[in-house]
């Protein structure tokens, strides 16, 4: 048994997106249904849509940037109720018995946690996206959006909001460090926000000065730009911690070089092509490269808390569902500032 | 004012080995003299001796793992007294005044810290290593040696035992720890008795089985030859913590596959040639890529200390000053169980 909801769906791998109807299921005993508001569009679903990590299962239906409001909830679940303000991120289900999913850590689940789309259930039903009127999800896996933020706002946080956090936290960002955050795309902003909030001295690399107004805005302390020569020769040993937030293949040992001793490189950003370092780079002062990759379901619920506090949300520009195939085109060419989020109202 | 000595001296890029005078500096205040008893030979040594890592300072006395006996103190040094056993690593001086300095990670010195051959003091005069009879260090640089090791097999403690222990203790090898040594070679065969000795699970990942039996008496308690099919694919997710010893370029991203959540890989080893790896690789389980270089007095220190404590030491061939040429092609084919040492007394 499933009822219907209306979503845009990608018929097949880069064509335009339809309206049509999907299929969600029933509600179970520990599901939550949510009449979804917003949805943001991460870069993420343009290289799924495309197929280019790998081939896409179609039709697809993108979005794990969810935001809205539950309408019933299972006998079983006791943490929602209709009308709480939620969200839904990247994942939907894990296997929750593995040491990954028991730390929280659902993101690493080793039986492969289920993503929110273009992904298939344990059961082997296939997942569809926020970019729909409605969703059904285990309680365990939906958070809880804070008053204090709007939701349309607050839909980015929950993949671009704990991407950026999740490996702040990790790597103890706070006063005293010197955070680089190098792009000031989707990732990059929220990166700049919550380094500030953490108490960390945040520098931005960003490959011009066109967003170094925002960017401050943001609670960046210094802005510069890699296009300009001898930026980075000016900067080594600076950095105990850098977030690269860019898809684009990256100069790792010039990075490197500007970390001092023990430093660390995170990746968050998914570069196609390998990268290349010298390993001087790292030995030479003990420093680290190393990924991140979301966040757990407790850290998420952190991340948001922790941004209602702090009055961090992302800056979003709210769309239309008849305007996703032309925000595609402009998030590939970087002009968004710095999220676009579309009202499901408009489905 | 200078002393001589005895050493045996490359009197440019890869020429032979002659033996000949080298000034030693007379007596400061804070000096120890040393008649050197052992030199070990390490892959660096030859490295530099044919200027593979940048021109090398030529006349070149390589060694920096030396064992030997205090002959003479300066009138400030309090710590040493003649008749003392003692050992000098990679390293004879830095600044004493930054940040790594401080924290004895003088290996960091972000003045540069003047190593122990093909270097320069901060007076300017070359430093010449411990294919000698004698060198004058500062009593800061010089580690005491403890009674249950002999010189010889200590000798190559100072550069091969620090470069393996470093890592293992800062990346936490212990019990309940999978370690994996890559490589059965100089480093390798200190890097699986330390990590045996701190109490981890101990791996080692060679080309071949030839050196099994070896590694299994040294505290392995798995060896595995990745020269046989579907080595590293059998061991996905099977390890905390690998220690890359060898110097050969490597396949950085199905080494990590072998890596579990937050698990860290280590070079100590020297690649020539840059490395590559998927970010994926990284993102995937939060793997981070690291490296480490040699270790600090203190820690250096208690290497010694721990080493006699677990009566480890390293596996040495004693050779006379006559065969150093030789050994050097014999470490280039890997024919070496596990490190040579000259004997000084034949110089």
């Amino acid at each position: 048994m499933t009822t219907n909801a209306t979503a845009l769906i990608a018929p097949s791998t880069g064509a335009a997106f339809e309206r049509g109807q999907i299929p969600r299921r029933d509600l179970g005993a520990d599901d939550v249904r949510i009449a979804i508001a917003y949805a943001g569009i991460c870069h993420s679903d343009i290289h799924q849509v495309r197929s280019e990590w790998g081939p896409g299962t179609f039709p697809m239906v993108p979005g794990h940037e969810i935001a809205g409001v539950v309408t019933e909830v299972g006998p079983e679940v006791t943490d929602f109720q209709p009308g709480d303000r939620v969200g839904v991120g990247c994942f939907v289900d894990s296997c929750g018995e593995c040491e990954p999913c028991q730390a929280s850590e659902e993101q690493f689940c080793t039986r492969g946690t289920v993503m929110t789309y273009n992904s298939q259930e344990y059961s082997g039903e296939p997942t569809y996206g926020g970019y729909s009127t409605e969703v059904v999800v285990r309680a365990g896996y939906v958070l809880r959006i804070p008053e204090e933020l709007s939701l349309d706002a607050a839909a980015p946080l929950l993949c671009a909001g704990i991407t950026t956090y999740s490996p702040l936290r990790h790597w103890n960002a706070g006063p005293g460090k010197r955070v680089a955050v190098v792009g000031m795309g989707g990732l990059g902003h929220m990166a700049v926000k919550y380094a500030h909030a953490l108490g960390a001295h945040v520098t931005v690399l960003s490959q011009t000065r066109s967003k170094e107004d925002d960017g401050r805005r943001f609670g960046a302390d210094d802005y510069r730009a890699t296009s300009e020569d001898g930026t980075l020769e000016s900067l080594r040993g600076s950095f105990d911690l850098i977030i690269n937030t860019v898809s684009a293949d990256v100069d790792l040992d010039a990075l490197l070089a500007t970390l001092t001793l023990d430093g660390v490189l995170v990746f968050v950003g998914l570069p196609e092509n390998p990268q290349s370092l010298s390993v001087f780079s790292l030995t030479s002062a003990r420093r680290v490269v190393t990924g991140s990759n979301i966040g757990g379901i407790r850290e998420t619920q952190e991340m948001l808390d922790f941004s209602a506090e702090h009055g961090i949300a992302a800056e979003v520009e709210v769309i239309s569902a008849d305007d996703v195939d032309a925000a595609y085109e402009r998030v590939l060419r970087s002009d968004v500032r710095y999220r676009f989020v579309i009202d499901v109202d408009t489905l």
